[in-house]
């Protein structure tokens, strides 16, 4: 069996191999003088990368899956080591794998899920689900645990499609890409609306096993806001919940499913409530004075049940450095600020609305958003730099890739709260990150905006900048993901909003959920996998 | 202690002591036409009622919780000896208790609840937490399970209210009656839009413990989808989930403890998402040709996003009997008939549709839902109708007790399903439940609304009548129950979109979540109540 995720993706990074990265030599030279010069990053060749020897697999393992879908080639376990974290990409670049699958296993129906994970139960093999690779917190990092052996069960395979168009509702294959799932959904006249920066990438079952948030949220919904139903196939045995609506019966099993990561089961079919495609999507940007000022718009909005689908606040940082990384430069960039000028502006923080669905839904949405907005300070910079931000909205991972190879560290990380602590949480979580890297002696760039908003509160998404400390990268990132990650426990928010907790939050999982919160997510792990062989590490301390 | 939930209720039944229902006498003519004459029922005194003698307490369990807070009075035990469903009030009325509480403990802070845990963990006691004794499903049954002794645990005590009007959370004691919620957010020009029939007496501590969905949950949402954290008190220790919009960090805890109906513990408070108070409440009535168009309705309304706040479309039977019954006669039905014949209908089923909000919103999302109506076939009755059933919506249970001083078997029950299966449902419940009432040679009559719709279905609500079959009204409501739930079960529909599963729908669970899915539970119910105290024999099987 060929590789049916290989050809998509370069080996050593994000995305399309054909598609090359380029920093606009205007946005370096800023970043250059904003955070320093950088030692430029090589990186090995395929051949060069380092992983440990593979440990031989029983031939029951075989058996379960079929020969031609167990895949124990170098590139493909390569492929299968690491996800999309900073470490996991200094990793791959300098060749130096701690720890690859011994195998990659594909089956093809959810009974061979079954057969796979009996197998690795008997014989004590860890399980590493795995879909897109698109975590950026290891949650496919390939753990072995208590075990001798451990595999990447890629799902790609799995890959149904039912639909029924009178309910609006999806089963899916976890194995679907995004532009798979919708691709299957468009010839139906129907849309998932989730549209993750990882989309191109990663999967329904990964989307729903890690709490994904699309950037359209707050129309369409995050992903486990859209999941009505789940079939979980786990080592014990197989949990359904039904394909209703709503139901009262009890805790909800389908929201312990949802978020798993892998640690209970493999995620076989999705339930998913569905939506006509839009004929319409608007998208234009604002800005408001300042990021609170921006905040409370989004505050208003929430508080009016006028959230428009898409809603970001950027930050002053991130509004200048996106502007100027973006290489908005010459006449575009002279018009932009003299309209500001007139409206007396300048700097402040960037708006971007996007409303999709019927042209009189969208009209009349607007409308209401628009007065809101507008009372709140903001002033429309209409719809061009709305649209620009639509088409460059899977860049971001170009971009990085880019910078790390001039030298950058480059990284983000999320988190939510409510509005009462939302601007404190804000400066003590940028301060911690920001100190942290300067700490190091390196300059630093820390961006943020606001997005997914609820009545109570909004998430907030750090990117953050440094020139790398060579041979020390990993070392670097450590510092300032801990000092992140303590800063946000400390003000009481939410580790994650929709990054989910993978190896790297692991650590914080006490503070989310307490002692018993985590006796009782061991208590369902015991119960459903026994031999603790289902994605070690991750999630569950 | 005084007792502080007694002089609310009468003790033999539903509600205000001081409110005497009454049948029009046109009403049951038309009753007694349709289903046949009833044995009229009369009701022990309460000093008649029997109930076993209360077994001796140990000493500790009055140190826990204070001495004034232990109640061992015979109406005390009687109170809380049983809940709302036909069964219930057939034992109260007539006497025949089959259990009671040995005692009512009223803990007046969470610590206590924690201690009178502990108490009755080491002792063997089992626990049955106790808000409005609402359920109509034996969820407050005083089941011992493995245990000689039972306590009502009465949390009327716990009723802290603290409210963050900046991220419009309010933080909730589970004592608060709906009423008193209301009140106290009242104060700060806030709601939280929760109004079940029970609203009157049930408690937010039994609105989260059994997933309630209130009449405007099409706009304000289920009880469940409005909690924003939970504390749950367990006997092996507390469990809290972070105060923050959204989390994704894991299987969500949250909707663990939401929905599990005292059994893996107390909910000792609960962070609730309230609104600002309805500037203007809109109510009106339609009439579509039949129940199935109806559906289609709101099928429609539910795909555009145009839900109204509360939508409800009796099916022909509920609508001719909502008019017969409630009287509507002489000139104001003539009036009524008169304009139906104008508009060339004549029976049909009535639809019901609620905005609730600022009178701009109001206006705007009406006139969106009222294209969509009318274009469905929808004829306006106005506002008049509409008013009326805001007006009388929390009559019901009075109406009840009024047609079982009459003599009839009044009992009603709900599921819901997907679009796609809607039709089939309602056909195949309802005329099982008419089967079984036939079946024993009494007349029926069988109504049906839908209600609480989404994208992707809706709930079913069945309310039943027939003549009590006298001294086999438990045995008669068994075969129809039971009828029912598995005729629920047969089409995949759950066995209960908003009642919860309490006593009477244990059987059913294993439909509804699965082998695995029972496993599950249990497995949280060891880790948290390992002694198995917390109310023995609902939910879990």
């Amino acid at each position: 069996m060929s590789d049916p995720s290989a050809p998509l993706t370069r080996w050593w990074g994000w995305g399309d191999p054909d598609k090359l990265p380029e920093v606009p030599p205007s946005g370096l030279a800023l970043l250059r003088e904003l955070v320093g010069e950088a030692e430029p990053d090589s990186r090995v060749a395929l051949e060069q990368v380092g992983l440990p020897e593979p440990r031989a697999l029983p031939s029951s393992l075989i058996d379960a899956a079929g020969q031609h879908a167990v895949l124990a080639g170098r590139e493909h376990r390569i492929r299968r080591a690491v996800g999309q974290s900073y470490p996991d990409l200094v990793r791959l670049r300098s060749g130096r794998l701690e720890d690859a699958p011994d195998a990659v296993v594909l089956p093809g129906t959810s009974s061979e899920v079954a057969r796979v994970l009996e197998v690795c139960t008997a014989e004590g093999i860890a399980v590493v689900p795995f879909g897109g690779g698109t975590s950026v917190v290891g949650g496919v990092q390939p753990v072995r645990g208590a075990h001798e052996r451990v595999i990447a069960l890629d799902l790609h395979r799995l890959r149904s499609v039912e639909v029924d168009e009178r309910s609006l509702v999806a089963r899916l294959g976890p194995g679907l890409r995004g532009p798979e799932a919708e691709a299957a959904l468009a010839e139906r006249g129907l849309t998932l609306g989730h549209f993750p920066q990882s989309y191109e990438y990663a999967t329904v079952g990964g989307f729903a096993a890690t709490r994904s948030a699309g950037q359209a949220s707050s129309g369409y919904g995050r992903f486990d806001e859209v999941v009505t139903s789940v079939r979980l196939t786990a080592p014990t045995g197989e949990l359904s919940t039904l394909d209703v609506p709503h139901t009262a019966a009890g805790p909800s099993l389908r929201e312990v499913v949802v978020g798993s990561e892998g640690v209970l089961g493999v995620i076989t079919e999705v339930g998913l409530r569905v939506r006509p495609a839009p004929s319409e999507r608007r998208y234009e940007a604002w800005v408001a004075p300042d990021f609170g000022t921006g905040a409370e718009i989004v505050r208003a909005l929430a508080h009016a049940d006028a959230l428009p689908d898409v809603i970001r606040v950027s930050d002053e940082a991130e509004t200048a450095a996106s502007l100027g990384l973006a290489g908005i430069e010459g006449a575009r960039r002279r018009a932009l600020d003299a309209y500001l000028r007139l409206r007396r502006r300048s700097g402040g923080a960037m708006v971007i609305t996007g409303w999709e669905g019927t042209t009189d839904a969208v009209a009349r949405r607007r409308a209401v958003s628009a007065r809101l907005i507008k009372a709140g300070g903001g002033v429309s910079l209409g719809r061009g730099p709305g649209e620009a931000w639509l088409r460059g909205r899977y860049e971001g991972p170009y971009l990085r890739e880019a910078l790390l190879d001039l030298g950058y560290l480059v990284e983000t990380l999320e988190t939510a709260h409510t509005w009462s602590h939302l601007e404190a949480h804000y400066r003590a979580v940028g301060s911690a990150i920001e100190r942290a890297l300067r700490g190091g002696g390196e300059g630093a760039l820390v961006l943020c905006h606001l997005s997914h908003a609820y009545r109570d509160g909004a998430s907030l998404y750090f990117t953050f900048i440094s020139p790398r400390r060579p041979g020390g990268e990993l070392e670097q990132w450590r510092e300032v993901k801990t000092a992140a990650c303590e800063a946000i426990v400390a003000q009481g928010g939410t580790i994650t909003h929709h990054h989910a907790i993978g190896r790297d939050h692991v650590p914080y999982m006490r503070s989310e959920v307490g002692e018993l919160g985590l006796e009782a997510l061991a208590a369902l792990k015991e119960r459903l996998d026994p031999a603790q062989v289902m994605n070690p590490g991750k999630l569950i301390p």
